[in-house]
């Protein structure tokens, strides 16, 4: 997906975000939207694909600010309360596939630092999961887990990463493929990075790999070789969240699935649903 | 003011909707962003003005968009809406001046074109009448119009014109001073032009005149001749809404009350007021 008219906007707002969680110095910070609005000018064109371009401003922006990860604070509070929500989550549900499916694309919808107690959040995903998918292609996608010897998952959010966990102990159950969970290499934003697998102990369901960037989503051109490999061999790829979205269908490769909440107007008017619908969609079969 | 370190977002946020209420074609508007990035990167620096930075990009969009007048259906609502709920406001109050000054600073706050019905807005001007100003300074300002024998008087927004004026009479009905009542000299955003003063008969009061600039606010270096002699004889200026105050807080010049809502962080941070607070101040009084 290449950039559309809003992602100008959209990407101001994000170094604005950017430069109040890393300082308290107004100065800093207004001479840090100095550069963001050079930087912007720069990458916003007809060719960006709106997660590289916004990563490519917003890391020149942590090393102007000297701030190598300005979401730590969010995310380890992200981290804290999603990691109990699942937890009431599992004592209280009876998990089949396809409710393993849309509890990782609720975990995607939900901002945790919200301040709301992990059982008033419970509550709300439980809301949430009585909602049909706008798109679901869930049969599809168990039948092929089914059938892959190796998978991989690309995650998305720090928060999120704990109802994936539900989804990778299904498909465990379901499948004796080989499955990759991938993070990214360094902080960018509040993504995944292997450290918050490694530390969550995310090898119980498979290995660990990074995508060699801190570039959000899949960059093919720069990831690691061994990423290259990994996803080149996989089966199956299950990718969650917009930044997958906005780098793999760029590729129009059939073995990806999108599982995403569509947040914004340009990824909702790509995907051609309402925008705050969620999907799980194969790729290329509606483009 | 100097643009702090929101302004970047906020001018990226107008340009994308000048895009859009310029056009429905999503390539053109694509584009004007693109050309937007690129506008503000080169306007939005250290010594910038928000008020003129943010006019000199919006004029250049006009023309790469070919529409000289995004805001035109937008003003003509407002100016119905406002014009019937000023009507109701007469019929029902008893106005007195600081009444007048309240009702003027209102003006500036209520967007017209939400759809509420007349009956409806004019409900909700009662309401914020009964709320004390959060500077009030118009004791002060009564008196210097009592005292001056030529008060100019800037206006802002479309709509709002009409609330400035019930202040209008009022201070025909304390003074004998020549008054001269500012609009822009051609479309920008959704401010008063000379035209729309023409049209709603403003020559009762005063003699119109132009800025001599579609520039938002007074930027001194780019006004007429004739304004800036204007400007310069008023004993007293009266200046309504953000673009004003940004433009002649630098000139630290006394003749000068500012009647406004702090409607950004930017302006309310500079005016050492909570965000939303209604004012009716001296310039250089608190600085």
């Amino acid at each position: 997906m290449k950039v559309h008219y809003e992602c100008l906007t959209c990407m101001a707002t994000q170094c604005q975000r950017i430069a109040e969680m890393a300082t308290q110095d107004l100065e800093l910070r207004k001479k840090a939207m100095f550069l963001a609005a050079k930087l912007i000018a720069r990458e916003y064109h007809e060719n960006a694909i709106p997660a590289i371009a916004g990563s490519l401003v917003f890391l020149e922006l942590y090393k102007f600010l000297g701030n190598d990860d300005p979401f730590k604070k969010y995310k380890e509070r992200s981290n804290a309360i999603a990691r109990d929500v699942v937890k009431l989550l599992k004592e209280k549900l009876d998990i089949d596939f396809k409710t393993a499916v849309k509890l990782a694309i609720i975990g995607n919808v939900i901002d945790f630092s919200v301040g709301f107690s992990p059982e008033k959040l419970e509550e709300e995903v439980e809301k949430m999961l009585s909602e049909e998918l706008y798109i679901d292609e869930s049969d599809e996608l168990l039948r092929e887990i089914k059938r892959a010897r190796s998978i991989l998952y690309l995650t998305d959010n720090v928060g999120e990463h704990h109802f994936d966990a539900i989804l990778l102990e299904k498909i465990k159950e379901v499948s004796r493929a080989e499955l990759y969970i991938a993070g990214k290499e360094g902080a960018i934003i509040n993504d995944v990075t292997v450290e918050d697998l490694k530390r969550d102990g995310f090898e119980r369901f498979g290995r660990i790999v990074s995508t060699g960037t801190r570039i959000v989503g899949v960059p093919i051109n720069d990831v690691s070789d061994e990423f290259r490999r990994i996803f080149e061999e996989s089966d199956i790829i299950i990718a969650k969240g917009q930044g997958n979205f906005e780098t793999l269908s760029e590729l129009k490769d059939e073995r990806v699935f999108f599982l995403l909440k569509a947040k914004c107007p340009a990824v909702a008017r790509e995907l051609k649903v309402p925008r705050g619908a969620l999907v799980c969609m194969r790729n290329a079969t509606r483009r």
